[in-house]
């Protein structure tokens, strides 16, 4: 199947997932569930849970059981837009083409909306998970330490005091490996687990890879792309001390040649795998012809 | 033992254990470990925590173990005394005494250290509860539910929405319930747990009218104490459209009553069982007595 196809099957099947969860297992007051689904169901890439799917397919996983955490990362992935959005963060009025969660909700809302998804992820895979204690013990164990202080949230917070102690390309990288690698090299990991897998180190090594390039293309694109193409402002990096790496290094086609690297890195980190690995190669490759 | 003293004995215990864990697990950014510590380490009453050790023990539990649910939970009640008091919610400047978080660090970082202490809860029990899996999947699910949309975050919400559509008793209890009561109900349930125990429906009935009652002693002490006894902001309730039982009774001696009855049916949960649970009954008694 042409790798097209597979990413709108995949992106298809978590969109499904999430309703069905939230539809399901999501209880609360009705502004609070209407604020968390509204971002949750904007629809967006789904590349997180996408690889939680296509990591447990390359080591025979079973699907139903991979949605769970699928569905669990894509939230705790949501909780960080609608809380790097906020008027105290980034200050982003558009996300995904739609008023981002602040906009239409209000600040607080907004807030507790991010605070929901991040709790309800755990709850999800708590209580829901099919598989064994173990499996969902370690999930969760993935999924937070992603997003917590050594993470996501860390990354945050170095992204927003970048420039104060130096604007140099470790810096920039250290960010990209916490505020974005963090969380998908979490997601294979997590297809992994989910599939029974005991040795980690060869998707972790895919992931990591696959992460920073990510970023240093979501950093390219911010510098050539208009916000009808990505449906979101662009050009944002120039404005403020952002650790942007196309700025700091100098130019987009040094990011460009940072990003093939690192996408070489992560397939070379598949080499064992075979053919049951092509999906997850071919989605590195696109990571870096992707256009938004 | 007298209850002032084993009080005093807990609250050193779950001190110490915030310190431990804080010191050999959490890492991260300094500015974002600072803050999360600044407010996780500033005392308070730690009721959740004691809550969790006093039920592990009526059931026999082990301390040790009992002690990493305990500092869980209280790293969830931080991080939702950090979000409410932003300026998009409450808007407090005080908090045990001190400025608020967002005082100190600014209110990004103090939105970012709740979201990194809720994370770290998690993390927390899925990688350092020393008891089996399955308890530790039962912790977590028990502390995600008490703090998500059908919880604590919900109960917010309701909060803040409050007299839009209605001011009666029914909300301010509902409000009561989810805001205050979910997180005290899960920390008696969280205790029996991690002492292997199944049957969790007198504990959990005994928490549910803990922490009702906790929450209307809440509101009135904010009608009849001074800043300077509650280390907070005081008569701020009458400042807007706030669920306090008392105004919405129509006085303290109703709000005092209600607490007495909520109490009362705190301990009569727990006669069955014998001498063992004086601990919690004295709590409960305390909670109703308590100036600050």
């Amino acid at each position: 199947m042409e790798i097209g196809s597979v990413i709108t099957e995949l992106s298809g099947l978590v969109d499904r997932e999430l309703v069905r969860v939230c539809d399901r297992y999501l209880s609360g007051p009705a502004p609070l569930v209407k604020a968390m689904r509204y971002s949750l169901e904007a629809g967006g890439k789904r590349i997180r849970p996408g690889l939680v799917l296509l990591t447990s397919d390359l080591f025979g996983g079973s699907r139903q059981a991979a949605l769970i955490p699928a569905a669990a990362i894509e939230m705790v992935h949501t909780f960080s837009l609608i809380h790097d959005d906020l008027p105290a963060m980034d200050n982003d009025d558009f996300r995904r083409g739609r008023p981002t969660n602040h906009k239409v909700f209000g600040e607080a809302t907004a807030i507790l909306a991010g605070d929901g998804l991040l709790a309800f992820a755990f709850e999800l895979i708590a209580k829901h998970y099919p598989g064994s204690a173990e499996q969902a013990t370690a999930l969760i164990r993935e999924l937070a330490e992603a997003t917590g202080p050594g993470g996501m949230t860390g990354g945050q917070v170095l992204d927003m005091t970048f420039g104060e102690s130096g604007r140099d390309l470790a810096a920039v990288e250290k960010i990209h490996a916490l505020k974005t690698a963090a969380l998908i090299r979490a997601a294979v990991r997590m297809g992994a687990i989910s599939a029974g897998v005991a040795d980690l180190s060869a998707v972790s090594e895919y992931g990591l890879n696959l992460g920073l390039a990510f970023q240093v293309v979501d950093d390219y694109l911010d510098q050539t792309s208009t916000q009808g193409d990505l449906g979101k402002r662009t050009g944002k990096d120039g404005d403020a001390n952002k650790p942007n790496y196309a700025l700091v290094a100098g130019g987009t086609q040094a990011a460009y040649d940072r990003a093939k690297a690192l996408v070489e890195a992560a397939k070379a980190a598949l080499t064992d795998f075979g053919p049951s690995a092509e999906p997850l190669r071919q989605i590195a490759d696109l990571v870096l012809t992707r256009k938004k």
